[in-house]
């Protein structure tokens, strides 16, 4: 073979070696886009209990906030109940998905915005959240939140 | 044999099986731990430089802290010099490892309590790290702090 053919011939190995790990990754990456969005779906349609679906339904989901850690699905719903008990409260949530990182076949890291349009205020912050596939399914494992200054 | 011998065979075979990963797993964590501490002890000494070799040497880095996003190694590291200009600003660092989760073979998520001891004051608050093995070395790729209210 020629310089050029050995490089097009090593090119074309590398793609057909590569290809199917990281179709598999968009993939999964566009499946943990939509759970995220219809979650937010769900806020915005005033069912924190929808909303809930997404995280881990278990004791050792971890979600922090500020200098605040909650442990536990139902606890972390009770927060959310105690917290927004109408739809004034809830507002309308726009989530900015900034870096969606699928980093093994089970594990992935989502980066983001979150804004809260309400009458009287328009709280945002940043998130970054743990996802694993558990019997199949993308959950939320671990949620972290931080609030813009204000 | 028996249902005893066969239940004992199982778990034997079941432990010999998960037992690598599991050591491997363990021992990535430890050298994680290991780096963090590190690091406390760098930023202790008042060296920042040193302590932020810990992080990624690359325009990717990304670290969040309440609604700011840094992106890359050289920003961030003149973002803390900024904002600790000196020993006292510095303070002493501590930081609590809560959970050291090495999600694959090259990808981990360190959840923990930093605290920053003062003559004025005393900021705390958590941190989400998302770390990754690149040439066969633990380096922080993403971080997410927040600071507990005032």
């Amino acid at each position: 073979m020629t310089a050029v053919k050995r490089n097009l011939f090593a090119t074309f190995l590398t793609l057909a070696l590569l290809a199917p790990g990281a179709l598999r990754a968009n993939d999964e990456a566009e499946t943990i886009r939509s759970v995220l969005l219809a979650q937010a779906a769900d806020w915005n349609r005033g069912d924190i209990r929808a909303f809930m679906q997404a995280y881990w339904k278990s004791d050792s989901l971890r979600f922090a906030s500020g200098g605040t850690v909650t442990y536990g699905w139902r606890t972390t719903l009770e927060r959310y109940l105690a917290r927004y008990p109408d739809k004034a409260a809830m507002g309308t949530l726009t989530f900015t998905l900034i870096d969606v990182n699928v980093v093994s076949r089970d594990a992935a890291v989502v980066f983001g915005k979150w804004e809260l349009a309400r009458a009287q205020d328009h709280p945002w912050g940043l998130f970054t959240l743990v996802l694993r596939k558990i019997d199949g399914t993308w959950v939320i494992t671990a949620d972290h939140t931080s609030s813009a200054e204000k």
